[in-house]
């Protein structure tokens, strides 16, 4: 059996669970890839108000959603209100990104007698991947990256059914929101629950899925990897894994605005984001050292979200300890807490112990590392692994300029004067980046992640009666679409 | 040494060209990077018109090439010609591509203080890999899918430095076109060209190829993803693998267009085409049955492209032996000849044969497979791997739904009273289909095959000044973009 427990306690909450066995596993894959023929022959208007449903159910629940999670997560009142309201963001906006149709890239090439050999016409789409995702939801997100979560969403958008592996530190929140979900959809089927190592191994072995979504550690999707690779049929593996997220403060910076903002963002939900900056170059300057010290010592920490992850986190911060301690917060209470810990580090002293000082340690930790010139820190930023997200402070664009370009190809998301943490749901995001950020050049987060879930399928002379309605002539669906090589909307 | 030989006699032709050692293989790799930083860097105008000094310098050369081409392959002046046309075109749908920069796929989110947290300013685009692309040349194409093959072009398009790993089956011409690409390019290094096994070892594994593409067999892509998952940072590996390319025929259709086109297409090249129709099912009638055997009666083999290939050829043959041989063409001429050969079975016999029958066999051999209703046809077709192509010949549409909503999740094109055989250079064609036909969901003909060497960066709160000119609010290049969830073009 699966049990929920209390962070701050280390105590069982909620009910008993049981694993999903192998039979399990096959029914609920069974059952989700029958709905899939219904839901991916649904019109994409339809599909878009059933995600809305999706987001008016999330929504309406928020009062009992944040209260069972904060049991499970000990994430608090404030971030899981504001979570489920992103979560049932996500679900809206991919209603926007289906009705507009953008994502199917449709393009016409009619016919041309004229060249050699003469061209056929052919137009071409994209269509959802036939059969089921699988998603492997994540810790520290109970409703964003879980049965809800992010993935969910665009799979559900682009017309394939989901089956979720819970994750073990929040079994009741999952089983809860799957509930609501599959109350909220045409056919409940479309979303499956398993619970269970063993299940989330018979899932992604499963021969009707066809593509898999994971967000976690760098080891674990490594895990994930060698299952697929032992399928007969390979599926596409889209995975989010580990992320240092450096942060380079140039010379024109505010020392207090960075310290206050670096202390902020180190610790928010004790430092459990894929997107904490985990590692942070500044000037060598006594102010603003003084300044980080003073804003990290102001911090707390508090309980983590597992206690695999608490000692993950201790493991971590004392192989840091080879670096100076500059700073700690205050303890955190709570039978899992931890306390937020900075170590600090000459560039010189930190480019000796790369690459391995450079991993992730997932929690309130990071390493501040003191340059002398802005020059000396281009051969160190190279050998960064790839993050999520790279940033830079500064108040003189020029100064940041070969700063910025070795940053561009080490992260996928560059924030300027900000914090990588908190990530905007919007048609512009990218929230993935070079390995071992993640496992392709596909976004988990943003518009453009429904791309994960689809293929295209070109159309050669096809009769009109046959083609989709977004490849008719008259476009009866207004998708927009590119014809004989010019972009029409 | 390696050697290219001719078809026609099985003797060497041609200079003895060297493997490249692992030293070598490193150094062409470096050079290639360092130019592709530079390339990187060129305007898209640029680049687009140094894609067509080299479809013009392929044109211009096309007497001697296809004459070098020959005596390694035996292809033929019309064919020859015709693919040094094709190669120079896909070139020159490449140069088209990037100068409309909708592969940039951008997007501007203007900031949002109104939303809670307020969203930034957050601005995507894609820009080429940061590295080099490895391309594993065919055998079967000489020129659109090897050296300056649609890989090749493609890769430099987005602006990505190439390596190609020579195909053994041509290597004189491989040499002769990869001078010819490094003439005509800004930086001659952009191209790289490696001999030998052993060298395609060395450059998918090197730490500076951030991706590969490959045409060719089940076996070899299968190898070439092992080699890629022994190294420390993965890559995508872009394979378009082996295809059977159904063809249903169904009784409206005319017997007599369907027995010349399906015989045309079967032995053009020597059946030597990813696409070539290995499997045809047609209504159990004589008519149809007797044109068929007419008109592969009158074709004629002809050498393969190397001994290898013959003899896979030969042993596919046997294995399709324990079906019904229904018609065979003329012997071919040459050392490497062999034979066009067309096998049958009811549709019963070939079910209970499933999948090994259902496999690719290399050359110009076909089952033909006769079945009595057509919704028998269904659960077999089920059955199928994924293919390039699958294609109906009728003349009702209304006949055809049911046919063709099982063939659509089976195959990446489909086509309707054709032939799979030739594969139109355009905006909207896809060469790709459900494993083993692919192993991701890209295509690599056509213009979206642009994409597999692209990777999507954010920026939030970016200053103007460092922004890439595509996603300055001015649009100086004037791409097309989504603004604020709407397309602009």
């Amino acid at each position: 059996m699966i049990y929920g427990h209390d962070p701050r306690t280390g105590e069982t909450v909620g009910a008993a669970l049981p694993e999903t066995d192998s039979a399990g596993v096959d029914l609920i894959v069974s059952a989700a890839a029958a709905a899939g023929a219904a839901w991916r022959a649904t019109p994409a208007a339809e599909r878009a108000a059933a995600l809305e449903s999706v987001a008016d159910a999330l929504a309406a629940h928020v009062d009992e959603l944040w209260q069972l999670a904060d049991q499970e997560t000990a994430l608090g009142e404030v971030r899981l209100r504001g979570e489920v309201a992103r979560t049932a963001g996500q679900f809206r906006l991919f209603a926007e990104v289906i009705r507009d149709g953008g994502h199917l890239e449709a393009i016409i090439d009619h016919a041309d007698p004229s060249t050699t050999p003469p061209r056929p016409d052919v137009r071409r789409m994209k269509h959802a991947l036939q059969g089921v995702v699988a998603v492997f939801a994540a810790s520290n997100f109970p409703f964003a990256f879980s049965v809800a979560g992010g993935d969910t969403a665009s799979a559900l958008a682009a017309g394939c059914p989901v089956v979720v592996k819970a994750h073990p530190g929040h079994p009741n929140t999952s089983e809860r929101v799957a509930k609501l979900v599959r109350e909220a959809l045409p056919y409940p089927d479309l979303l499956g629950l398993v619970q269970g190592m063993r299940a989330g191994v018979d899932l992604v072995q499963h021969p009707g899925v066809v593509a898999a979504g994971f967000t976690g550690s760098v080891a674990g999707g490594k895990a994930i990897q060698r299952l697929i690779d032992e399928r007969e049929v390979p599926i596409p593996f889209y995975g989010e894994l580990g992320s240092v997220n450096p942060v380079v403060v140039l010379p024109s910076a505010s020392a207090k605005e960075v310290a206050t903002g670096f202390a902020a963002s180190l610790t928010l939900g004790v430092g459990q984001f894929c997107t904490n900056p985990g590692l942070m170059f500044v000037p060598d300057d006594d102010e603003l050292r003084n300044a980080i010290v003073e804003a990290v010592e102001g911090t707390s920490g508090g309980p983590m979200l597992a206690e695999r992850i608490r000692d993950g986190y201790l493991g971590g911060v004392e192989r840091l300890g080879e670096l100076r301690l500059l700073a700690e917060g205050k303890p955190g209470e709570g039978s899992w807490a931890v306390t937020p810990k900075v170590f600090t580090a000459d560039l010189d002293t930190f480019a000796e112990k790369l690459p391995g000082i450079g991993e992730e340690c997932f929690g309130p930790t990071s390493i501040v590392v003191t340059y002398r010139e802005i020059s000396d820190l281009r051969p160190v930023l190279g050998r960064l692994e790839g993050s999520l997200t790279a940033t830079v402070h500064s108040a003189e664009p020029d100064e940041a300029a070969e700063v910025a370009e070795v940053l561009a190809k080490k992260a996928g998301r560059l924030i300027w004067n900000g914090w990588p943490t908190g990530v905007a749901i919007c048609w512009a995001m990218h929230h993935g980046g070079p390995w071992p950020a993640a496992t392709t050049s596909y976004t988990s987060v943003g518009a453009t992640a429904i791309g994960r879930w689809l293929a295209p399928t070109a159309y050669q002379d096809w009769p009109e009666a046959l083609l989709p309605d977004e490849l008719k002539d008259a476009n009866p669906l207004s998708v927009p679409r590119r014809v004989d090589g010019r972009l029409e909307v």
